[in-house]
């Protein structure tokens, strides 16, 4: 496979974040025509890309539907709480991280009911937590569950999650932007009214379009929900199942490249192949780093296989926009950290890259560091204290 | 020119649809890598983005300023309406056609005041009647213009729409999707406080994100109007302006073709030339299907060089289905009409294409006619009774 993966001697640096990443050539080739939003051949082409969309959430397929929604993964979320939280709802936001926080600020300018869990920087929110809080609120009628939060990198739990909102009689949402095509989402299993994820994510497409996953019967019921014309989710599905067309002009190009991109997933093996290449990349890269010295914020139970966020060094000699140059220089763009508390950056494990790609980045930050006189690479003491909290 | 055209002999179509429209080869080879959002690279190309577009909009610039919007043409039309109009705002929406309805569609989602003048198909809002409704509605606070309503292809009379506004005190916000870049927009001149246009449009880019361009201190006041996070046309303003990056994952790649659009576009002669070239695709292709029979909706003052309607003709020979399928056969891509009364179509003038592309679009339209064995392309006579209500 390694032949088609960029190659930073030709000028193209890795992007080692959590989309938009590191995309196959013949990804990107597909866009090269122009397409007619109209014509048959573009709807042929909207029709393949729900329905092999939809075909990987598992056996309850049928009784979901795929409505892809014009924008950044962002919008899609935002389309989602607004047209299946109705508007006398209260959603529970399971935040850990900036993404949990947007859907927090989302509602708050939707004037939906929220009731926010904010577990800081990284802390997981378990069901037994869940469970109390969906019994102490009766107005909450749905659930927003972070599946891969991509700013520290956690995996959350999603499955206990699940459990203790279908046990308690509510619904369940899913921010799945950086997981699903990598992760497992048994749509069935985990009761889930609807999710979310992103062509330049796990499915390794280009970004313009987000996607929402979504029982049938919650679409339809949808109707009159959304506080938005261009994020109402029914409105573009009932529009898309009449007429074939997105409701407003597509970014047509990347859904051409976006089609490939399923094209080279199924090749691949599916979500358990690119799991399985996704979990090499982290492990090659995260026992390297820790060979040179530098520690994971997580521990190994929550590291994902997505994005890991590494403390950055105590050494004085070590200095993150430097660090971030000799990276580039070697052609790796690697990611700033979102921690409050300490200092840290990510690199992210998706995209067109293999483990041989990894020891790379390994090597090109050993070099980093010989450049810049670190020594160490050991992170300050209240680094390794703040990681406690989630061991305990 | 003519090389860099796309040639249908090579398999790939013309659009003459109003964008999606047919771009260079150069525009879409622009998006054969991938960019980090982060990156001070991308950083920069939004930064050039932002400023080529507006030293587009006259000697007005110092006191305007560009936000590009992910997404759709119209979800920039939401974001400006959102954002510009507080929420005890009342807007005028002065509607000949589609895109005029989908803004009061927009307003009536976000429960914004609205006072809607239907013309109907294509007839032509004018001054005096806007004045007249300002005079009579003293809480309209803004008034929505669309520059050239492509569903019919009348370019609507701003100038005097945009007089008649500012003498009566109110708010002046443009839909100008398909003509800026093309036609010219003097926003000082227009006393305008907010337009909007897509990347797919007059600059020939690909489709994924539209902007608004607005004023700076409407922007400023526009802090807590928006119904969205997503489409808050002041926090994605502010946000860029302090970091230079997008708030939520731009569409990098649509990013870098519009650049090279903007390239292009610089290196033809800018909006002047860009005018010049559709207006001949437009004189060229209605001479030549007037040569055989056919008839436009609109009397020459009101066609624009966007887009023009022509009626279907009466014989009960012609089958649009077959038409459509004819012009696809011989490189073609038209699009379908938009009027309630009377069967029509129509072809785009805009996109990478000139007046010889356009005579070789006459000479198929004169093949699929003698396949279909119509002998005459004359509309109906009750086509030829709903023309004269304009001319009236």
């Amino acid at each position: 496979m390694s032949p088609a993966f960029p190659d930073p001697a030709l000028g193209e640096p890795f992007l080692l974040t959590p989309g938009p990443l590191s995309t196959a050539w013949e990804v990107k080739d597909a866009m090269l025509r122009d397409w007619g939003s109209w014509d048959d051949g573009f709807r042929a082409m909207t029709r393949d890309l729900r329905s092999r969309l939809l075909a990987m959430v598992g056996d309850g397929a049928p009784a979901y539907d795929c409505v892809p929604i014009q924008g950044s993964g962002s919008y899609s979320v935002e389309a989602m709480l607004g047209s299946f939280v109705p508007k006398d709802g209260k959603v529970l936001v399971l935040a850990n991280g900036a993404y949990g926080l947007r859907a927090a600020k989302t509602l708050q300018y939707l004037g939906r009911g929220l009731h926010l869990l904010d577990k800081g920087d990284y802390l997981p929110p378990r069901g037994a937590e869940v469970a109390g809080i969906l019994a102490s609120d009766p107005a909450i009628t749905h659930v927003l569950a972070v599946h891969c939060e991509t700013s520290s990198g956690i995996l959350n739990p999603v499955e206990e999650i699940a459990e203790a909102t279908h046990a308690a009689g509510r619904k369940l949402l899913i921010d799945s932007m950086s997981a699903f095509g990598a992760l497992p989402l048994d749509v069935a299993a985990l009761h889930c009214t609807a999710f979310v994820s992103s062509a330049n994510k796990c499915i390794e497409g280009v970004p313009g379009f987000g996607f929402v996953i979504a029982r049938k019967d919650e679409i339809a019921s949808a109707k009159g929900n959304s506080h938005s014309l261009s994020l109402d989710v029914h409105a573009q599905w009932e529009t898309m199942n009449k007429t074939g067309q997105w409701r407003f002009t597509p970014p047509t190009h990347t859904v051409a490249a976006f089609l490939k991109a399923l094209d080279l997933h199924e090749a691949e093996g599916g979500a358990p192949a690119r799991l399985a290449r996704y979990s090499r990349n982290r492990d090659v890269v995260v026992e390297g780093l820790r060979g040179l010295g530098f520690e994971t914020l997580l521990a190994d139970r929550w590291l994902s296989p997505i994005i890991v966020t590494f403390f950055c060094p105590e050494s004085p000699a070590f200095d993150f926009s430097r660090f971030y140059e000799l990276m580039k220089g070697q052609g790796f763009i690697i990611y700033p950290g979102k921690l409050t508390v300490v200092d840290s950056f990510r690199i992210g494990c998706i995209g067109r890259m293999d483990e041989d790609v990894m020891r790379r980045v390994v090597k090109a930050a050993g070099f980093a560091l010989s450049q810049m006189g670190v020594n160490s690479a050991a992170p300050p003491a209240a680094a390794l204290e703040e990681r406690k909290k989630l061991a305990a």
